[in-house]
């Protein structure tokens, strides 16, 4: 009652105080000014804009603006095909470069394709295919001028592992054929769709971090996978996981048993006469694991991986340590396998356990449309598949996408790329060839070799033709632990070290999201790594919008400049006046924790000025600069906050709402419960007219 | 090439500029500060914080700091058991409010849950034990004063739906009553559980949009399903929604056709002779329908059900005007009741086809431990549905918990209640009890009726009891129509037209919000509407994650103050100089967004100086204020957003970073690539330290 009244006194008070305020601003050296309500618009008009900068926010129709009917139409194919607007100013320097960047990444890409296209469980002419048709689509509608579009390793894996959930590819080769090119028709629907229906952003929510962790998990899943190729293993684990590969590398031996048991006993027969029964046991066991895993892991295979492994690292050694010779790493994939097929076929290698290629279908993609499953339960794993896969293939397309422009800086509109890739991945399924997109390295190879525009590629998908057309039987002996090196030569530079040390250094919740990805990847499977990747980054933002920061502020000396007293220890509180910041626009999901929070602020106050006997909080401002919106639970957390802090006789008070605060405080009433006079553009201000009020009460 | 060294030049001169301005800063009216870096502190000190911050915001054992072991035990239990707190200071005055309150809210429970029970598949009887021993438990833990507990509607009809999806009650009503207690069981448990894990903020993501619109959907679809006791109909759809239950209320007429096909020729003979065979044929249809509906809508029930309907509206309509008579419609449940048993009594109207309840069990509620599924396939369907309708239990007890307290001005720990809630309903299910929770409507009586206690709800389950032993025998002759009628006249409460309003004037997309879940409850089902909110609500959020608003700042005349020149058309551009305000925390779901953003701002800008002669924007103030947090994305986008304007010889100059973005720059080492002189406190600062340099370079 008292405390009511009394209130009640201090509120007649604050508005003789304000009044006073007012008619004495002129004199004062800051002058008051209102907190600006911004021109009412209409719902309709409102929901445009928003709607606008939700899906059109790089607003791609701006060139379009005041143009003639013909120029929009002109405007309108050089928007779909954009071949048509950097293809009238090419010239021959241009194509000088690109000829060399097309020459020196075909060079790159032949061999890797064949490699990849095994991690797809598909033969390798496929992966030629892929290097062939899409490069043409993608020069005629892709924007970016560096990319280099073919099937990757991460993709391929991806593929591959889902596929395999689906169909065998063992038991039936035909089906799983079949379903890779009905996921790779979907993947290009997806990736299509999203970039049409400009949900482009929808990839943003595979974060940074994320994607570092599950590129790492997956190179090293990939490099595991060709430990089969690599040491020669015939029978090996479907499974990707490191558990089930190193059982599978090393049970591998044991298996050998059943088939050496017969020609064994001679084999060690010399120490069963020079030593004794324990001690033979004993050397026995040794030399049974060691001639069972030699006899079983391919040695000849071995020494060949080895030896051009060291040459490939060595070669990308030489390419890091000087730039002008980044084509030596380039090249050199090639120039292994050719060394390898000559050394195989002369020593028949073939002959002693070194598993070859032995054939590749010659000719170019034939047509596969029929083979498409457009109906039934096929059509439904196809699309499962495809989508997951498109998304990946996306994310890394449109890495490349952003960061190619910059260096060369030229824009590039993220949903136009999406439809380029899309069409040329729906095309690419109809003409046998599975998932492409940009590949990092091989963009990368590109790019310093100077390449000027999307010609390199159609330079790269004419010798790919070749080969296919007159190459493929050269590489009959070219052998699989080669496919394998160049592989892990090639997914090393996906292991990004210096990325995850930065993740730790600024942001150590991105580092968990990164770990969880690789481990993710690593121990379970592609998919799961990504599953958890993507719910660690959505858990991410959930807290931020649940848990927002509340600061309390303290005047900085000499200035009339109001900030975090954590950030600036030399900041000084006003008694009698409590100033807080929330540091998040105030939604449902936050709305009772920033009330609460807020009130507990107050009642840390107060047990402080109770113990240093100053004079008891009688205002709270509440600095909303970053409080960028607000919904109805918010303002009802603001309604009851206001109710709470009458109680206790403490006015409260806002600085800086923005604009859409500002209205909806209008249209909600709650602005004129708080008084339009405690609104206020500064803390400055507000605590301006706020102190003279304490000296009057005090 | 020109560009880039002029640059160069720029930046030198920047450099000695800066020299200048910092030697000159004394004399300056307002002096230049640096931006403070926080104290670094370790990761794990960080981490401790951040999860207090999370699940332990309200800091619940702040009253135990510093006090003796004794104590702390005297604490620990009052902290479990909030009776022994309150009830150590209990008064007979109080007392007097309690019982009054009590009696009142027991007035209205009986029926009430005689017909819950009937929304729950359940027999009467299981409504009363819900409202005798939840009651007791939460007196005892429970820390709300005015919350009122027992069974609700929503929370019922949502247990029936559910239940109804797993067993036919029809069928198998002993297994039904079974997964029943035990869906209870697991309901008591997920509560206590958020309580426990102190997850209570979790239900903060149902927004009050939503549970606006949930309730309201809820409402009718409840008054729908009492067109089954409203109209006597026999045979009812199991389904909840619109359509399905409208059909059957009319199908309900032709299902007559069967039963009354022998005697209906002679009721219209009359017309065979006085009319044409055509004519006769139209009235033969017109009455045919008229007296089957008639005779399959019991009318008897019908003049019951509209007499009482109208009586209680009318209560209600005199509580509202007058609040001194909030007791009229708050007995008049009860009074109807009455009235309508003795009438049928009396009448033998229950032999002409007037429904009524017939038996209800006597005695208090026997054990039902034994009945719980502890083990096998309905384990999970119990759990599955309790966890369900635990949560939207919570929903409404932690609505009330949070309405009154601030109206008496005392705290709730939410979670606390939470494990009181949690326990009472675990208690409950051993006790065949189902699912109880705090009810709007009762609490609202309790309050009004002066409540000072929750004395008030044991006195409730005192009246409960007395009935249960003695009383049951009386509501042999109630009509269903009655419990229909009480039913729909309590729910049309849920329905909160205002709220909907205001949530269309303050956020449009709240009020999308709010109809999803209303539709989704009347036209699908009441867990489909509930999925509905929640996606929604979750839509919104990622909504403003995703796309920031990103404003052009301009200075406001005659101060130093920057704001939105939407916001204040008065405030003017600095020319030469772009001030952007990011407003929200900078992640990789918007981290692009916000880099393309800026550089269209400054693209519209330079587009206006071509247009207007005024000088190049040279100078790129980003406003940091309302970036409240920034990840490894946000970074990248920061350093790629200051090589894009080098390249365009702009420099970017950041203003008042917080204090996580600040650290967050340096560890990136982003804030030396900007440069320490570019980063100031206020925007006023980097203004005028921008301006020099500018006429300089005029």
């Amino acid at each position: 009652m008292d405390s009511r009244g009394h209130s009640n006194g201090g509120e007649l008070e604050a508005k003789q105080m304000d009044i006073r305020r007012l008619s004495s601003s002129r004199s004062n050296t800051q002058c008051i000014h209102k907190v600006g309500v911004p021109p009412k618009q209409n719902f309709f008009k409102e929901f445009k804009t928003r709607l606008k900068e939700t899906f059109f926010a790089d607003d791609p129709l701006r060139t379009f603006k005041d143009q003639s009917k013909s120029r929009k139409l002109v405007l309108g194919i050089q928007a779909i095909f954009p071949i048509f607007e950097w293809g009238r100013n090419y010239n021959l320097t241009k194509f000088r470069g690109d000829i060399v960047a097309g020459l020196t990444i075909a060079s790159l890409c032949i061999p890797q394709d064949i490699g990849y296209a095994k991690l797809a469980n598909l033969t390798p002419q496929y992966g030629l295919y892929s290097s062939f048709v899409p490069p043409l689509v993608y020069a005629l509608m892709g924007s970016s001028r560096d990319i280099a579009i073919g099937p990757v390793a991460v993709v391929s894996l991806l593929l591959g592992t889902l596929l395999q959930k689906e169909i065998d590819y063992h038991t039936h080769p035909e089906e799983y054929l079949r379903l890779a090119f009905t996921a790779t028709f979907f993947a290009g629907i997806t990736q299509a769709t999203l970039g049409i229906l400009r949900l482009g952003f929808l990839i943003d929510f595979l974060s940074h971090a994320a994607i570092v962790g599950f590129m790492g998990g997956a190179a090293i899943t990939i490099a595991l996978q060709q430990l089969k190729g690599f040491l020669g293993i015939q029978k090996f684990t479907k499974k990707t996981d490191i558990i089930s590969v190193m059982r599978s590398v090393f049970e591998a031996a044991h298996h050998g048993v059943s088939l050496l048991a017969p020609q064994t006993p001679h084999v060690y027969g010399v120490y069963l006469h020079t030593n004794g029964p324990l001690m033979h046991n004993k050397l026995n066991l040794m030399h049974r694991n060691f001639f069972y895993d030699l006899l079983q892991w391919n040695w000849q295979t071995i020494v060949i991986g080895v030896s051009f492994l060291s040459f490939l690292l060595f070669a990308k050694y030489i390419g890091k340590k000087n730039k002008n010779l980044f084509w030596v790493p380039a090249i050199a994939p090639l120039i292994s396998v050719i060394l390898s097929t000559f050394f195989v076929y002369i020593t028949h290698a073939d002959q002693k356990g070194v598993a070859i290629v032995k054939h590749i279908e010659k000719g170019i993609n034939p047509l596969s449309v029929k083979q498409i499953y457009f109906t039934g339960d096929n059509l439904l794993k196809g699309f499962r598949t495809g989508t997951v896969a498109g998304m990946i293939a996306l994310t890394e397309a449109i890495a490349i996408g952003r960061t190619f422009p910059t260096m060369k800086d030229y824009q590039l509109d993220g949903n136009k790329e999406m439809v380029a890739l899309g069409t040329m991945n729906v095309i690419g399924s109809m003409t046998s060839c599975y998932v492409a997109t940009g590949s990092f390295s091989r963009s990368a190879v590109n790019y310093m070799s100077g390449c000027q525009t999307a010609v390199s590629n159609i330079v790269m998908s004419c010798v790919v033709f070749l080969t296919l057309e007159f190459m493929t039987p050269l590489f009959k002996y070219t052998p699989n632990a080669i496919l394998a090196v160049i592989i892990i030569s090639a997914v090393i530079n996906l292991i990004d070290i210096q990325a995850a040390i930065l993740l730790w250094k600024i942001d150590k919740f991105d580092f968990v999201a990164c770990l969880g990805a690789f481990f993710g990847v690593i121990f379970a499977s592609v998919e799961i790594g990504l599953l958890i990747a993507v719910s660690i980054s959505f858990a991410k933002i959930l807290l931020q919008v649940t848990r927002p920061r509340v600061s309390v502020l303290g005047k900085i000396p000499r200035t009339t400049v109001y900030r975090n007293t954590q950030q600036y220890p030399e900041a000084t509180r006003v008694s009698g006046i409590l100033i807080v910041r929330v540091d998040s626009a105030i939604y449902f999901s936050n709305s009772n924790y920033i009330r609460e929070r807020i009130l507990r602020c107050l009642a840390d106050e107060e047990e402080q000025t109770k113990k240093a006997y100053s004079p008891k909080t009688q205002f709270l401002i509440v600095e909303m600069s970053p409080v960028t919106d607000i919904d109805t639970s918010g303002i009802h957390a603001l309604e009851e906050l206001y109710k709470n802090l009458r109680k206790r006789d403490i006015q409260l008070v806002l600085a800086n709402p923005g604009p859409v605060v500002i209205d909806k405080l209008h249209a909600s009433d709650v602005a004129n419960l708080i008084g339009e006079d405690h609104i206020f553009l500064t803390v400055a201000e507000a605590v301006s007219s706020c102190s003279p009020k304490l000296v009057e009460e005090a």
